[in-house]
């Protein structure tokens, strides 16, 4: 039995109780969207972070703050902490979780997710929908957060066999509600994915910054530093412990993704050694007109 | 003897006749902004490319059509073409220039640049100010110029011994009437510092490109990335030709960056594979903080 009305209009339906673990910029931004567009009746707030509880408090992200016992009055469950810290978090969740609550995470790799769900969560497992906005920002904490931060952005799920299909329907008119597009996706495929277009382009904007640290003054460098590199890198100064679990959970696909760059740097600077200006142009050349189709494709 | 007021108000200043080689981003911009200020009285083109001379003709960056002979009549010669032609340049204009003029480029690299400089230009070397505007875009032709392009934007000088003060000032008061600022250093030093800063992060951005290129379903892949992304490879799509030639003149700097970025590349992969979280989060903070820092840092 569904406590939501069978209603396709995503203003119609009103989750009563949500509970957001982790109320910074990715749990706090789902919080305000869904409070603005009238979706959550009360929010409550989980957090190991007194101070950032008291923040979203007052900056009206959540109505309540609360504790592991107060799940057993959520109707949808939002776990939104970097990945090392689920498997402790869904432990402390599933004692309370009610049969019919919706649980679900914001983590930006999935598979090992939910692996860990599978073992946490045992004959519960059905009552997780794994979930992957495609938002972010290089800030982080409530004070980052922002209502409009999943507006005309994708939203990847990755249901479970044991899902039942009302559950994945609700957490997608949630973040159509947010104003998203929702897209399925197998878990697999996904990680494989989002390690090629997202994992990697952090990756490499942080050990550039890391190696430019390496080189002698760093400091006059980076006085000359430009519009390009403000871009480039803008990525690395997001929050070091959720990219760790990011590139720590989706191990092996990253593993394969920085092979094959080591791969293309190694010829790249074989031909700048050896002058091959002209396969050098050829890859350039590539490289930009790939850059320039994405910009101008129509999604 | 100056044809210039010694004037310190850039608005007093007038440059009688400026000739730009080269009316794309660059010298077309430039050519922009100095007629806007009023400094450039008539504006001559030239260019290997009709079809960007008359589009510039047509977009008002330049008064008249020129040739390598009308540099007889021009008291600034500005090169904005990639390094590859300047050699070719020098060559055509050498023979036409008047003993007062002042004679400049645009380009990324010095070293080669003045190299090239010395052996064509031979006497009138003390007439050739090298200088570097930090400013750019991913996007190319004279109907990419901007009057704006260099306000607020820092423009690199990198004098010879043999030039005379005045050009330098000359070529100084002329930076700044198109609202940059100007600072001096010598040539190796300069593509020390941009190596590092500039050409490195266009070289990692495009080769990423490249990279995910040559792995399976890039188009799939392409479909989900995101603003990091977005911003991770905006440089990408800057004009191959251009950045060819600035890789290849600034060689050894850039083979030097490639290596050390090898380096931290093969450590951090070591680090992820042997799953050592805290020394793989101990160089994401420093990269982050770093990021954050020079973000803050008043310049």
């Amino acid at each position: 039995m569904s406590r939501y009305p069978a209603d396709t209009d995503a203003q119609a339906f009103r989750i009563p109780v949500l509970a957001v673990v982790g109320v910074g910029l990715i749990g706090g931004s789902l919080a305000l969207s869904l409070k603005r567009h009238g979706v959550a009746g009360e929010v409550l707030g989980l957090s190991h972070d007194p101070v950032s509880l008291q923040k979203a408090l007052e900056l009206g992200i959540i109505d309540r703050v609360a504790d592991f016992e107060d799940i057993v009055q959520a109707d949808v469950v939002v776990v939104a902490t970097p990945v090392s810290a689920v498997e402790a978090v869904f432990k402390a969740i599933v004692p309370f979780l009610q049969p019919h609550a919706l649980l679900t995470d914001v983590c930006s790799t999935k598979q090992q997710v939910i692996a860990v769900a599978r073992r946490v969560l045992g004959k519960r497992i059905g009552q997780f929908v794994p979930g992957h906005p495609i938002a972010g920002a290089e800030t982080s904490g409530p004070q980052a957060a922002q209502a409009f931060l999943y507006e005309q952005k994708q939203v990847i799920l990755t249901p479970l066999p044991e899902n039942h299909p009302e559950q994945t329907d609700l957490l997608t008119r949630l973040w159509e509600a947010c104003g998203s597009t929702v897209c399925i996706q197998d878990a697999a495929t996904h990680d494989r994915i989002f390690a090629s277009v997202s994992h990697m382009p952090h990756f490499l904007s942080a050990l550039y910054m890391y190696s430019l640290l390496d080189a002698d003054q760093a400091d006059l460098k980076l006085k000359y530093a430009g519009s390009g590199f403000r871009d480039f890198t803008r990525i690395a100064a997001g929050a070091p412990i959720m990219w760790r679990d990011i590139f720590s959970s989706n191990r092996d696909c990253m593993l394969e993704e920085i092979t094959r760059f080591q791969r293309c740097l190694e010829q790249a600077r074989q031909l700048l050694e050896s002058n091959n200006t002209e396969a050098f142009e050829a890859w350039l050349t590539a490289a930009a007109q790939a850059r320039r189709d994405w910009e101008n494709s129509p999604t």
